[in-house]
């Protein structure tokens, strides 16, 4: 693993989603008094504002822009609701290019009900589609698979494996691949995904939180690195083999650290990060 | 598939656990009278009884015990927990034996933060320890993957491609595969680890349910056959294109139909199982 001393946090980023109660201009103030190097933007903390200038601030802060969360999300029951999706995909790499963030995370998507590869047809249809037009904006896309648990209604792309194979098919530059320790810590292959995701140069974020036990929410209950069962240090030691030294990028939903104060709760990360990532 | 005539329940097995508000002699009367084939008995409602003497009754309902649930859970944080596990577990085949039961069904187990290599290797050892006892009784073990998001704490075996894996490794007539829709229907290769389980001889049981879509509790909140998202008659499909002829199995948990009315349940059991499954 990259040497990490105790008090450097520039390869640290942490996800607007993940101190939900502030505003993205709060966020920006404070991940940077707090010395961070980055900020990955959830587009509901964009909310009507122009996404240059939130850029800019974020810049004038002195954090760097990683990522913009989410797109993707493209099987819908019928063509006009793909069409739809695709349109919509197409409007966040634009987000993205003026606020000046290089990579947009995207969700795969599912339809309750829908045949799991009838959902990955269209995921492959969606992402063909809206590639083009990152290329063109000079964005890059990275697909997200999610955990097994959300496969009814989030994503029909659960693996690295898959998410791997996307990226094989696909060849371009464009696009790759987003681990994230939440989604992916179970599977037996994880270590050889990882490998394999480095070696076609795919990987090209790193998402860390903790895996509670017993979990409460499957959705809301994440938690703080070093509070549940992920094997974290071992994990990152995985992608950073591949020689992966970008951001280490804290996404925690938990309703019960949204209603915490957020600026212990940053500390928290910081320490969380420092002691167990 | 194999053709089902609309009042064919000889096929149609259902775990004690699915009505638990009955006893085992209220679940083997009301099963044997419904017209099911097979009962599978859940440890939990032996309670005390002599197993010998609950497989007498079973059997003199018309009713094939299919399997006892269950076994397993080898991981411990320590060699004697471990051991206890071992030395349990030999219980529960005596007990299968004495029942007449000619199938325990095994979950692996896991250890909150233990690393999962670490448990699967228990795993592999407990079983190593247990199979000679159930081959002196006759009695089989399958080995039953869990979803990955029971990977924390119920069980370091999440994927069919483990368990073919564990079974291959074996090589014993007396140790094969469980095949649970509720925690395999994501899996992308579930079509091909079925074949492979069929045609190595190691799939041993076949049980249903449906997976809500939202689930409201990631363990009792299962859905009947019909009510989720899983694709179950073409699962159903694949099970029984590797030859497959043996019970159905209906193993639902949810504290929503333990609170109604279990006969008018057991009927909504039979209706789907012929409707959906």
């Amino acid at each position: 693993m990259i040497a990490q001393p105790f008090d450097d946090f520039s390869r640290l980023c942490v996800h607007t989603i993940t101190t939900r109660p502030w505003s993205i201009e709060e966020a920006a103030a404070n991940y940077a008094a707090a010395g961070l190097g980055g900020i990955t933007v959830w587009r509901e903390s964009l909310d009507g504002r122009a996404p240059a200038e939130v850029g800019r601030r974020i810049r004038a802060e002195g954090l760097e822009v990683v990522s913009l969360v989410r797109g993707g999300f493209f099987p819908a029951a019928d063509g006009n609701g793909r069409q739809a999706a695709i349109e919509e995909n197409k409007r966040v790499i634009d987000e993205a290019e003026a606020l000046g963030a290089p990579l947009v995370v995207l969700v795969g998507g599912a339809v309750p009900g829908q045949p799991l590869e009838a959902s990955r047809a269209q995921i492959r249809d969606g992402l063909e589609a809206v590639l083009p037009h990152a290329e063109a904006a000079g964005v890059r896309l990275g697909i997200e698979p999610l955990h097994p648990v959300y496969a009814d209604s989030r994503s029909a792309i659960n693996t690295l494996e898959q998410a791997n194979d996307l990226a094989e098919a696909f060849g371009s530059p464009h696009f790759g691949v987003v681990v994230d320790v939440y989604h992916l810590w179970w599977d037996p292959h994880l270590e050889a995904e990882i490998a394999r995701c480095g070696q076609g140069g795919h990987l090209f974020a790193f998402h860390i939180c903790d895996w509670k036990s017993p979990t409460e929410h499957i959705l809301l209950d994440r938690g703080l690195m070093g509070e549940g069962c992920i094997p974290l240090r071992q994990i990152r030691g995985w992608v950073e083999d591949t020689g992966f030294d970008g951001f280490v990028e804290v996404e925690i939903f938990s309703e019960r650290y949204w209603k915490q104060d957020q600026h212990a709760f940053l500390r928290q990360i910081q320490d969380a990060y420092l002691e167990h990532s």
